[in-house]
């Protein structure tokens, strides 16, 4: 009875809806009065008495959206969409899969600390027994360099464990991957043994004081020339390292992060990291072969935290390590045996990022892990939502939970999202492959890159950091959604869903904390286009003029053709039909570059400030930034989208589904920024009620084809058969 | 330098500011480029470009807020506003925190499952000692009957350990409870066995098949007239017993709710539950004395959750298990030796909600104990906050985080929401307590209530089910948050966030699923007017017509005077300064009305509909029947501070302090639905930009105030007094 199940609507009946809006906003009470009888009142959920219609709005704005899908769902729309998700690195998907799908990578639920670690080591040993990890390292030092592949199949190791995949991460991509990219030949021997798990180490950046400020990091590495060694040193109690995965009990070895001193910067326990060489990366054992620690080497045990009882996150602290010399990684930074530093990177900032750089797998793993992660509890809550009954609908028939409008409405713009978000992460994978592809080939190199390499490198920061802080932050909220839509069988462990929600949990805080991120992210729309590398300082970005808007956007990476396409059809033909693909990426960008612009005035004034002044002004406008963060993140999964979409035939069953999951994300996007989107007067309240009513359309359309949807992120079923889905199948009556 | 510093403004600055609003809004662009140079542009962190004034908006509409706090704050305020949040039951408060403040009530990690639950027993006997537990029985059973004082004592157990709180729960509340309040003299011997832990039992109510939806449970207890005795008997799987407290290791005997079957109703195995009586409570031993399952009863053990690792919760499934006749609990619905069935009750759907009420304390004591564990977290995570530095503001001087205003913004609107929360827990707590002490005295009938008191169950069972929902729905987010703001540290469990989400988390789903409740909420609003009792058959509310909205609001719970009084002084006066708290309120009931009425026009035609038609409408209409719950929830919790706020002296530190608590929660929630208001021409963008603004001002007046605003709360040091405290008070410089 509700006509807004008509919003997705034949043209005809979308005509007589136009013509209803050139009635008069005087008349809503009226036009509500008349319609409440029959109870057509095209009404979104959420509108009140003040709805109608609103003359300022032409007959077209309402617009024609997707025609119902057909209710009997076409099973081989799943393959289609899966082949979409699958992506560059189909081939490589299915061997992965062959491997994971066995109940040996099921998460183990309730094991004893150590037995947990030691489980998960087991775990590792089984990938490493399938060759995986070697795509990871170059093949000049034993690996196959195909890192796409490699990123791709540790993604799909987070449908199965998070345990897994971090300890995986630890072990072959930052400890291995510090010493493959910031060590030079006479470390390069010890890359096979990485690979083999014969020397297991740790990533030890991470201090008790400094956790997303690396810059700062208190640990020394002073040279003593007599002796021809470094001396690690933990001057404080805050310098102790942290959250240390493999430290508490498999890492035999550890890299690292330490302010460089020589006896020509400073060489006193009171160090001044200004006068040091600034961050770098030593290999110190920290256990003997027995497992003891090393002599001056304390080693904690966090024990039990959030989730992921299986990584062994430990601490460590140096008093006076003593390490030989050959043991600094010295690509980028090098210290003579008499205690002379040199460089080929002369930027000390420069330097920094640089070695940096080899955080971004890192933190394109995580994130392409955790969406992996929410893409299996997604494919259990909703396979359960198409199983399971509860409360009766018509007398003697139980209507399963997905036939509730509210469990639609749960779940399904979720989907959606991470459909966006598989799309966009294979996106970064691909171009970190490409660019890796560069390097190993002597086109690019990385201490003395091209000023376009620069630019590039940069916008690959930000990418990864904004697929990070998506991807991570719809895992936490949307796997929580999925435990509750699962109701008392949802928190059971052995139906995995508080087990991915817990391991997954640390991913919003880790590898870049999210809100350090999507500012990073908001920061560098402003000052991109003039600065060489980007910094943390909020400074930085004070001591840059942003008076030129324009140009930022102009010089961020062009939108690929079909997007770019779009948008110039919507400027063409004044479209504004909210079904619209290039309406819709317009009113994306909209969001985005009205925010930095404004950010850009609100922050001009900034910079003639004494600092005081200053530091308060950026602090204030801390959420205007991370607003302008998230608008570009949003925008950038639309666009994957669209693009994806592009690639579709015109009337292939695969593209009428997935139009719906394209539209579905933008309008629950625009929808949760009603408010801004008004406040602008880009949108007005008719057509944010419109927006709202298709929503409803679009789950109530799309809801018979969940299995479909879920089943082409085609998850190994032994990762994904919980014992609820067995149960939901009994039916009470 | 960002004018909205001074949206907290002296009345000159607000009239400088109210003088520009008279600017046309065409001009926006040449005011905002005028504004940008010295970077004055009063604008929220999320307005673009098209922001500025509008020529509608009246000078006084952007209102006076309320003088800045001192930058320093004054401890003497954490003691009133305890005493604001203590409540009636102050004293009782003491005793129990005195008890509570002792490590040995600090959630434990990672102990064996069996370990973990043998724990929370021994727990359960020392508050037995304390002799808490009596309170939720009469004094003729060997209980006290203090119950307000009691309910509130539990809810404090919610500080330290949801594990022991639910175990508590289970065995007093339940249990105890349907033996106290379904049973009759013959089973009032069981309560001191039930008190004093002789006799640990369970609450065998929810079903494999069934979970929120009781009145199709399939367990039978059909009358043997031959033997004197019921078979108790599961007829399907679906039919087992799940979830159940105390079933896998501790229970001895459960109170089993099953559809009751006499020789005059239905015998055989296929039974249908309208032939039977309908659902009726009987006592079955399930354990014998060595702890070996009872004959014919198979317990099953729920393993790992996602939390509550000391809660027993366990299946149970019941092959022809024969009972004696007396073990029904027969207050409400009794059989003969000869097997006729009598009820004081006539009406069968009246009985089964009758049964159903003692229900409500559960709901009351988990929101109660949510809404405690997320105090816990917040006293946690904001001492961090003032004591954690991370990232240079003025160089060589790290911020706290307390002085992003990002962090800010993520934790004291959800702080000043645990206000309202806690306040409004205590009104319903005492209210509850007050029903009790009329139905002791014999003033009110529980299995004949007046009209009166029927409709006081009914909007109490509707106010519980609200603040249920709210305080879980917070208690997830909020925890979560707090989590992610300490970030590697929050996730370690030994700082125990971790621990009260996971724990809390089952609290959104169990005692009645939220997503189930909020819609009792929204149903009743638009039925309690004239049906005597509720019942969650969508049916219901069709068959009545909803026309009469005006009546609905009237007929509702009379607001307390002071509410009354602040809405009334604003239709005198026309006030609509954002500031004002009859404003505040008005804007609150606004979005509860509208959303009722057009809720009331959306489904008035269904009634004339057949079933399966009517039975879509509803469905369609389901995240309309959810916006009104939550509008009501809202404007509860609003009524609440407004209330507690009435009661503090004009011109005290406190009031000042407590005046930007209740309007950051108000100014929150409105931007929270901002987009609505817009919509319904309630609020314009300069208003909701105007929100936005005092938001960010208020916590950065509230900022320095956090230490004292959690202090308020009280919480015994032993279970706040985490390791990360002490690490963060480590100065890295």
């Amino acid at each position: 009875m509700d006509s807004t199940d008509d919003a997705i609507r034949s043209p005809q009946h979308g005509d007589d809806v136009a013509m209803k809006n050139t009635e008069r906003a005087e008349d809503i009470d009226k036009v509500a009065a008349a319609a409440a009888p029959d109870g057509t009142e095209p009404e979104g959920p959420d509108a009140g008495s003040g709805s109608g219609r609103d003359k300022k709005d032409k007959p077209e704005t309402v617009g024609k959206g997707p025609a119902k899908l057909p209710t009997t769902p076409d099973p081989a729309v799943a393959k289609a969409l899966q082949k979409l998700l699958d992506g560059k690195y189909a081939e490589d998907r299915e061997r992965v899969r062959a491997t994971l799908d066995d109940e040996f990578f099921r998460p183990q639920v309730g094991l004893p600390l150590d037995e947990a670690r030691d489980a998960i080591l087991a775990r590792l040993e089984r990938l490493r027994d399938t060759g995986m990890p070697k795509g990871v390292f170059s093949a000049a030092h034993g690996g196959t360099g195909e890192i796409g592949a490699t990123l791709t199949g540790m993604e799909m190791v987070g449908h199965a464990d998070l345990g897994v995949m971090v300890k995986s991460g630890v072990q072959w991509g930052l400890f291995g991957g510090a010493v493959e990219a910031l060590g030079s030949d006479r470390h390069t021997h010890l890359v096979p043994q990485i690979i083999n798990l014969d020397l297991l180490g740790c990533f030890a950046m991470t201090e008790r004081g400094h956790g997303s400020d690396v810059q700062n990091l208190e640990t020394t590495a002073t040279y003593d020339p007599e002796t021809d060694e470094f001396i690690v040193h933990s001057p404080s109690p805050s310098a102790q390292k942290t959250y240390i995965g493999n430290a508490a009990r498999h890492g035999r070895m550890a890299a690292v992060f330490a302010q460089l001193h020589t006896p020509g910067s400073a060489t006193d326990a009171n160090h001044d990291p200004a006068e040091s060489h600034g961050v770098h990366c030593v290999l110190v054992p920290i256990r003997d072969e027995d497992g003891n620690p090393m002599p001056g080497v304390t080693i904690g045990d966090h024990g039990y935290k959030g989730g992921l009882p299986g990584v062994d996150n430990g601490t460590i602290l140096f008093d006076n390590v003593r390490v030989p010399r050959e043991n600094l990684l010295n690509r980028f930074g090098d210290v003579d045996e008499r205690g002379n530093y040199s460089s080929p990177i002369e930027s000390r900032n420069r330097r920094f990022f640089t070695m940096l750089g080899t955080l971004i797998r890192g933190r394109v793993s995580v994130g392409a892990a955790a969406g992996a992660a929410t893409r299996s509890s997604l494919t259990i809550a909703l396979r359960y939502a198409t199983r399971r009954r509860q409360f009766e609908g018509v007398p003697g028939n139980e209507k399963r939970l997905i036939e509730h409008r509210s469990h639609r409405l749960r779940l399904l713009p979720r989907l959606a999202r991470s459909y966006a978000l598989a799309l966009l992460q294979n996106q970064i994978i691909e171009r970190l492959d490409e660019q890796d592809s560069l390097i190993a080939a002597g086109e690019w190199n990385v201490a003395e890159p091209t000023d376009e390499q620069q630019w590039k490198q940069r916008e690959m920061e930000s990418r990864a950091a904004a697929v990070k802080v998506a991807a991570t932050r719809h895992a936490t909220d949307t796997i929580q959604e999925c435990r509750e839509a699962c109701g008392g069988a949802g928190y059971m462990a052995e139906n995995l869903l508080t087990i991915h929600k817990d391991d997954s949990d640390v991913f919003t805080t880790f590898e870049g904390d999210n809100t350090v991120l999507i500012q990073m992210v908001g920061k560098e729309l402003i000052t991109a286009y003039a600065r060489g590398l980007s910094d943390l300082d909020p400074m930085g970005m004070l001591r840059f003029g942003v008076e030129n808007v324009g140009d930022i956007l102009r010089r961020r990476t062009p939108l690929a053709r079909s997007v770019q396409t779009l948008i110039d059809s919507v400027t063409d033909r004044e479209e504004t039909d909210i079904f619209d693909a290039g309406y819709q990426v317009q009113l994306f960008e909209d969001r985005e570059s009205n925010l930095l612009k404004s950010l850009a005035r609100r922050l001009s004034g900034a910079k003639k400030m004494d600092i005081e002044d200053a530091v308060a002004a950026v602090d204030s406008a801390q959420d205007h930034l991370i607003a302008c963060g998230w608008a570009r993140v949003d925008a950038m999964l639309l666009e994957a989208l669209v693009e994806a979409e592009a690639s579709l035939d015109d009337g292939s069953a695969v593209k009428d589904v997935f139009v719906q999951i394209r539209t579905l994300f933008a309008l629950s996007t625009i929808n949760a920024h009603s408010g801004w989107y008004q406040e602008q007067n880009v949108l007005n309240g008719l057509r944010t009620k419109a927006v709202r009513a298709a929503i409803n359309d679009l789950v109530d359309s799309l809801g018979p084809w969940a299995d479909v949807l879920v089943d082409a992120f085609a998850i190994p079923e032994a990762l994904v058969s919980v014992p609820m889905l067995d149960d939901a199948g009994v039916d009470p009556r």
